[in-house]
């Protein structure tokens, strides 16, 4: 597994410079580089309660990218899942800590308590209010004296930072953090283990398993499940967090550990929703990659029950350019009407004319079924002439059915037929052509004008120009012809020239011959075109 | 490679369920499943021009992430890189079209042109005011006659839905949509193919490799080239894209197209915002996914020559539960001054007992470093003498410097003797304790008391609690018995009691030895609480 890095060493420092940029100056980062990497809100006067948390990096968006107005002040960033130094922690404490005080947000991992409180102490030393929570959401071991700080540490970030933002004491911003730190319980999946950029990396995880319940360093999850649909183990998942938030109303945040497809997500987020703790959701924040571990393929799901206090400061605004995705209500699964579909309906009329005409252009098509097959063959998988002769079979079929006195709905009616017994991209394309025909047509234009429209529509939507060997090569001058005052017979002869020369045509750009070499293609008329030339004989005929 | 599915078929329907229901009521889906897969905004009035997109699932969050105020009104899904059928695309446009009209937004793909392009001439022979823009911003082949439609496409959803919610004409949005869409290149590269749910998978790009110029759909990329560091394979990217847009003002637009660590497009970013391409960037969109290929690791930058109204466009609000992350103003690096650390200054005092006590207390475990050793190598690795006796040695060498008869000045300086000199999670915690202890002190307590407080904030970072076979077995009876009045020898005999106590617990729940299976604990006293007994015996002897 490869990285997109320039120096490991640097890793950190370089991703926390791309995001002070893309902050558009609301971020600065301490001048302490290599060894002190903390990011900071370049809008901050010190005259409300600082909120600093931080850690290891590896879990962006976390912490760095939860820095701004409403959230975090600070955040500090050790190296990849090593936690930061007392100094660099003590460096972010005193640049943003005024006389309100600060919190200082750790997530329960030894190294992040004993640097940060070290680091805490030394702030409250140099005489400034500190105060300190630690979040151990992780619900994977049921009694460990130490669960691990995971996902709904942001939760808190959240709550303090909301808080202390509208300028509220540090004592209550200190205590509804240890509210939501110690109502808040989380546990994760994953389908692989973390490839660390600079390390080897073999994968542990067994395809068709999961390891549930663990953290985001990679350490193995607390048991291996077999994996099985998305349901079972979301069900899983929600009944183990769920046993700890009580029966009330929960917010919940669906985090990718970094490597999880959008689409899959949803698939579990419906699936989480569905659950007994999913219909106690009241706030949704996710599905989104907010406390990564790099770019595993798992998930994490946190719940905390909230009241309206919790639910206004978990909604409450923050600067745009976090990657706080907002705390969003849940909603039912709304169903909207389908729009009914009005079939244009056509009152069959006579024309003899025409009724000739459609029976000559449709026998011609199905005699020269075997033909075209055998030119297409050469080219493609041989099967145009059939395509072509299925279409005129069912307008034979239907003659009797049709508007044949009235220009537009007959052109409209043809577009239905080519459209359902047609197939592929050539039945779409001529109902594309009989489709804006029709339109036209019903603006009164004359039939090759009306024709003329159906080529345009086709080159709008298949893409192909005069030239790239497909059937408009013999259709565009053929109706060329026609809008010139050609009889059908000149048109006729228009279409047969310009098929036959598609055989000289060696490079396709459009349709499926673009996919075959040239010498192939080589003295072979393209069977579209050879179609079109059929067609325009047997009307010319008629 | 795994997935979280529950049944292939009902994929793209099931995380349409879970969008529509993360929407909070805001969108819903049309009753057409499993054909027709169409989201719409529910609080759609038809009294402005409808911006209707989509295409084959598997691009999460596009397309439907991006339906609501501001952005599009109805997204068409298809299956998994499979464009959705005409009658689907007809449903949608049907669902939202009004009297203004509406545009159509196409990724330039045949299936997509073609049925999409059926539906908007259905449409439009039902009466419908239907435009239709495809966007093909993908410059991996330069030449190409039919572009990919990639992420770029994100940018003329954005422009269109901020003009149409103003109310402008349905020939103004598509202006806008024509003249975005024929503006913004776009190239990506992926260092993976991409694992499509149900189908077998194999990488094909090989390590070390990626591909340059690839689409969004797993297909191969224009060249395979080496990877080298993110910083060159960046540049050549934006050289490319930049090639296509001017020598202007530009929006940016870097998109995960699923797996790539977040870590890692910090990084990305950085390199791109140095690249001539990113020094005339105003606006940027991300890193975010947001047009992404399953979960490939790759990445794609887009970039969009703009202007005011373009620049008013893509900076225009959005319902916050759209996937849009905000087109951002682009800052410099802030770098902002690292806090002076205020190291406590002392001046150094004289005090005949403090100064036989401290070294009498160094002495003693100077002299106790084998011995505390040997303890250690049965538990742990062999060091916790040496690492108590380096910290001994550097007191005892700075002695006179030393306040040594201002008992809260004394405790700071020994806390920051411990931090520097000792090392390790003993030094951290060692400095905690005289951190708080100093802090207590100041506040005028007894010594009794200001170490309590030191045991106190040792429990609070480390984690440890009595009975936990550490250092605190020992310590916390000595100190209780000196709050108890108790004299230093009292508190020696607990000390050293307690410490052989440590000997016959076999459970060790916090601190190195709680990895140590238990018949090694066994009969060993801890050597924390030894050290501990060998000060406090020390301390009574002087």
């Amino acid at each position: 597994m490869s990285h997109l890095v320039n120096d490991v060493d640097s890793a950190v420092q370089d991703s926390v410079d791309g995001l002070v940029r893309a902050s558009g100056g609301k971020l600065a980062r301490l001048d302490g580089y290599p060894d002190i990497k903390v990011v900071v809100r370049t809008d901050w006067t010190r005259d409300r309660v600082a909120v600093v948390s931080g850690g290891g990096a590896g879990h962006e968006p976390a912490h760095a990218g939860f820095v701004g107005q409403g959230m975090l002040t600070a955040a500090v960033c050790g190296e990849i899942f090593a936690s930061p130094s007392v100094d660099a922690v003590l460096a972010a404490i005193l640049a943003v800590t005024g006389e309100p005080g600060c919190l200082v947000i750790v997530k329960n991992y030894t190294g992040d308590r004993l640097n940060f409180g070290l680091a805490v102490e030394r702030a409250r030393a140099l005489g400034r209010s500190v105060e300190m929570v630690v979040v151990g959401d992780d619900v994977a071991l049921p009694g460990a004296p130490q669960p691990r700080g995971l996902a709904g540490t942001l939760f808190v970030h959240k709550s303090a930072g909301a808080l202390a933002e509208s300028g509220a004491s540090l004592e209550q911003v200190h205590a509804v953090a240890a509210r939501v730190a110690s109502g808040v319980k989380t546990l994760g999946v994953s389908l692989t283990g973390v490839a660390i950029p600079g390390r080897p990396y073999t994968e542990r995880v067994e395809t068709g398993t999961a390891e549930l319940g663990l953290g985001i360093h990679g350490e193995p999850g607390a048991q291996t499940v077999q994996l099985g649909d998305a349901a079972t183990l979301v069900s899983s998942i929600a009944d183990s967090v769920g046993a700890g938030v009580g029966d009330g109303p929960v917010a919940l945040l669906l985090n990718n550990l970094g490597g999880v497809a959008s689409l899959e997500l949803g698939i579990v987020l419906r699936d989480l929703l569905g659950t007994a703790l999913g219909s106690r959701a009241e706030l949704l924040t996710g599905p989104a990659p907010l406390m990564t571990s790099l770019s595993a393929q798992g998930f994490s799901v946190s719940a905390l029950p909230i009241d309206e206090e919790l639910s206004g400061l978990l909604r409450a605004p923050v600067a745009p350019h976090l990657a706080w995705p907002g705390a969003l209500p849940v909603g039912g699964l709304t169903v909207a009407d389908l729009p009914s579909i009005e079939t244009p309906s056509f009152t069959p009329s006579s024309d003899p004319a025409v009724r000739d005409l459609l029976t000559a252009v449709s026998q011609a098509v199905i005699d020269a079924e075997e033909t075209l097959n055998t030119l297409d063959s050469y080219v493609g998988d041989g099967d145009t002439g059939s395509t072509f002769a299925t279409a005129a079979h069912r307008v034979l079929a239907v003659l009797d059915d049709l508007p044949l006195a009235e220009r537009p709905a007959l052109f409209s009616a043809l577009s239905g037929i080519l459209a359902t017994s047609m197939g592929g991209s050539s039945g779409v394309l001529g109902s594309v052509f009989f489709a804006a025909a029709g339109s036209a047509s019903a603006e009164g234009v004359s039939v090759a004008r009306a024709l003329r429209a159906g080529i345009d529509a086709m080159q709008t939507y298949g893409g192909a120009a005069e030239g790239d060997r497909t059937m408009l090569d013999a259709l565009i001058p053929a109706v060329a012809v026609l809008l010139e005052g050609g009889s059908p017979a000149d048109a006729a002869q228009a279409a047969e020239a310009a098929a036959v020369r598609t055989a000289s045509m060696t490079s396709a750009r459009a349709g499926r011959s673009a996919y075959v070499p040239a010498e192939h293609l080589a003295d072979v008329q393209d069977p579209g075109a050879a179609a079109v030339s059929v067609m325009f004989a047997a009307a010319a005929r008629s």
